[in-house]
């Protein structure tokens, strides 16, 4: 290596980062270099306090810094609703509707053989856990829908069955703003399939 | 936000990079969650210490660990030739050919009006200094072949016409593994201007 090794070992550590190449990876480091000592210290103080203060909520498994989770501990809630993702992205995207005011359940994962992750990989245990709480009226299946959620979806459903819990799947379809003219086969067989009655 | 205040600062601090928009913020700083605490340990660390630990090199003004770099106290180079580049990743680019072993003069920018840089915002005094030296005989203007970089070469060159030293300027052309057809009007007219009889 040609450059001082504290810019090196800098330039390492980004380009572990995913979609990180060497040459961004330098781009960044250089970038670092010239920032204010107080942000570089505050972004280095962000990447620790992620890792030792963040822990997984133990009712909803989100990622959380106060357990249980705020949406958990908030009363306002609809506690007869569990709305099951498969990321705390995923249920960021959610709350971003502003349309959902139930709880939650983030799976970490989903199943997938492929990969070698079983029902015992993810979450799935502590939602089953919830379920015996008689408040818990519907669960809704919000898994992605690609192969690996649909299987999952399809897993949970059969499994939660026994408890006479009404179980939902988010609807599949034509995305807002799309066309149909590039929409995917099956997307426009599913958005037939799901067609409803106009008033 | 919806997120969890570790992992929202996070978010923060990726998305100030150049280059980094909310969403790939918002990737790496989950990638960094399912990261070994160590590894995430030494991000920080690397963060810190190339803030901390790097300077100018007093002499060639490249950043360096040491000073002078570990490039001017190397007694195995040839002290009569300095190469002058804008930025510590040209030096880089130049050392990779392992076909320069001279010095260096890292100007750490390029005269730019547009940008209201002028050459006193550059390191160009530190570069008239070093010329004092009476071992120097040649300057490589290797400035990058755009606007600001050839504005800066042009300046420099007159700059340093009264010491007597040659002055030479890095070739124009079609870079190797290039294609005609591609090349645009500029470089091809360089190309010729800078045409040399075969053996």
């Amino acid at each position: 290596m040609f450059y001082p090794e504290p810019i090196a070992k800098l330039i390492d550590s980004f380009s572990r980062l995913p979609g990180i190449g060497p040459k961004t990876a330098a781009r960044l480091a250089f970038y670092v270099l010239r920032m204010k000592e107080e942000d570089v210290i505050d972004f280095a103080k962000a990447l620790v306090n992620v890792k030792r203060n963040l822990t997984y909520c133990s009712v909803c498994c989100n990622i959380t810094d106060t357990d249980p989770c705020r949406i958990c501990s908030d009363k306002a809630r609809d506690a007869s609703v569990i709305c099951v993702v498969q990321e705390p992205k995923d249920l960021v995207a959610m709350e971003r509707t502003r349309e959902y005011n139930g709880h939650y359940h983030v799976l970490n994962g989903a199943i997938s053989p492929m990969d070698g992750l079983g029902p015992d990989d993810i979450r799935i245990a502590e939602l089953v856990r919830r379920l015996g709480d008689e408040r818990v009226q519907e669960l809704i299946l919000a898994t992605n829908p690609n192969i690996e959620g649909e299987a999952t979806a399809m897993y949970l459903s059969r499994l939660v069955k026994p408890f006479g819990i009404k179980v939902t799947r988010i609807a599949h379809g034509l995305p807002v703003g799309g066309d149909l003219e590039y929409a995917d086969e099956v997307t426009i067989s599913k958005a037939l399939e799901g067609r409803r009655e106009l008033n």
